[in-house]
């Protein structure tokens, strides 16, 4: 599935996106769940397949799967009718970020091999963790707010994943059996801020610096995440490119690595480090700027773009 | 109001210490507003004085003025008989941390003026802040568990505010209106960990790595956060010992600041920074090990203290 998150009703629910329909997946499940004669069918819908996206992801595989089945029976039985809707067009409903309030939002650092190589630094040892927090979260189609507290607005193109299980102490051979999905994340980076001292947390949680989407592919769809192909554009121009077979730390590793720390939750995203040519490393140096146009593609999941504009 | 979080029907609900009483606050709501006569006191004392702190803080000071009156309310006239129980001995329950899932934890380095300048350093121009996560927070009777990834398990005594208003470009003369109260955190270090990367959040961000507590002093009982002794024992010996006027950047200072970035939320935590003795400075360096006794006092907050525990 390709799991989303969008506005209906007044709120943010949780749906999936089918060729040019969305569904939504609570009503569905209601929906499929009332065809069965369930006089509790409102509730059992809410029970295992909520309308939070986090809260989903708590209910694990077994929430996945009813809600999988919930989309078919939807999509195979809706009245053009029906209230309240579970299928919408595309073209109807606005995406929110997959995950809009993630418990954790863990980034790695300098984790792209080739880059790391050409900068002719080693190869680290452990990886570079950060934090970023959920009040950074947009959606795909959100502007990036520019607050005038910088000059050094930047983008980082990211292969992201969402945990779809609670782990702790996993080993790199199970470790994806934890992982829900995969989504794209552009780390957006205030420069200035970052580097005023030594820890970067200031330049990197400024509210709505991390774009989140379109989707998450859940992990069925995208057995290996680490032959992906990803480019950052800005106005169309290519600034970043590289493929998640250059990860130093690759998923596997890090959900060993993360969960061998801190105990990882249902719905908390990682995301796994930038390529190179981040504007702040160009030479000369280019930042973002009002009006500009961000866009990140990875392979097998899609597209994430958004504009810039300045905010107060 | 000393503001607590206390464990009670298998859930964590929020209180109020009075002497040596508990008070359930949501409960005591609703038997003040059954007492009016009010057919839905429980729906209406859920939606203004919800037994989860950090929901009662998003109700700012009228949900805390209303829990005041109630807490009044139940101790006059608290019936033994009365079922629920909205009045517990302070030894009949086990407080849990008075926020226990922040949704932010940001936390201030380098802050203690006179241990900057005992260390020849210049005092910082911006404040440095760093992260913990949720998965940190443990409370004033929970050990603090050692997990076998360290070698240099230290301590940081840190006096501590908690929002009380969403906060946005907050300017430092109303920065006190938006804090809701204070109170103890113990930033658990992992050294070794926080240390092997530029980035201190995988040293930081360890499970149970940020015991709180033991009540949240509400502002309108601490007028003046800037003249508060602090200090911190390992087994009664004393390690560090400061005063919050020797706050580089002090509350009002850090609101401005932080807002100016993020918007922060009620519940959210912000440690202010801890003063000079921690382990790892000390000479020579002393690490914590299983069954020290860690003691934390803030003057007019009180005191936090927690025993260290070999854990998996």
């Amino acid at each position: 599935m390709k799991l989303i998150s969008f506005y209906a009703h007044g709120a943010v629910r949780a749906g999936c996106i089918h060729e040019d329909q969305v569904i939504d997946l609570n009503l569905a499940c209601r929906k499929m769940l009332e065809s069965q004669g369930k006089l509790r069918a409102a509730q059992i819908a809410d029970a295992h397949v909520p309308a939070d996206m986090t809260e989903l992801l708590q209910g694990g595989d077994e929430s996945l799967e009813m809600a999988r089945e919930a989309a078919k029976f939807v999509l195979q039985n809706e009245n053009s009718n029906g209230e309240p809707k579970a299928v919408y067009a595309r073209s109807e409903v606005k995406l929110a970020a997959p995950v809009p309030k993630p418990g954790k939002i863990i980034c790695v650092g300098h984790n792209y091999r080739e880059h790391i190589l050409e900068m002719k630094r080693e190869l680290p040892e452990h990886p570079v963790i950060f934090a970023k927090f959920a009040n950074t979260v947009i959606g795909p189609e959100d502007p990036i707010p520019y607050y005038p507290i910088t000059q050094q607005l930047d983008y980082e193109a990211e292969f992201t994943f969402v945990m779809g299980k609670r782990a702790r102490n996993v080993k790199q051979a199970e470790a994806l059996d934890y992982v829900a999905g995969y989504t794209i994340v552009n780390d957006v980076s205030y420069r200035d801020l970052q580097r005023r001292t030594i820890q970067w947390l200031q330049g990197k949680t400024v509210d709505g610096s991390a774009p989140m989407g379109p989707w998450l592919v859940t992990r069925d769809e995208l057995k290996n995440p680490h032959e992906l192909e990803i480019f950052l554009t800005v106005n169309g121009e290519e600034r970043q490119r590289s493929n998640t077979k250059n990860l130093v730390f690759n998923v596997n590793f890090l959900v060993e690595f993360l969960s061998g720390i801190m105990t990882l939750e249902p719905g908390d995203v990682i995301c796994t480090g930038t390529p190179g040519g981040v504007g702040v490393a160009r030479d000369p140096q280019v930042f973002l700027k009002d009006g500009d146009v961000v866009r990140v593609e990875i392979e097998r999941i899609g597209a994430l773009e958004n504009t810039v504009r300045t905010a107060q």
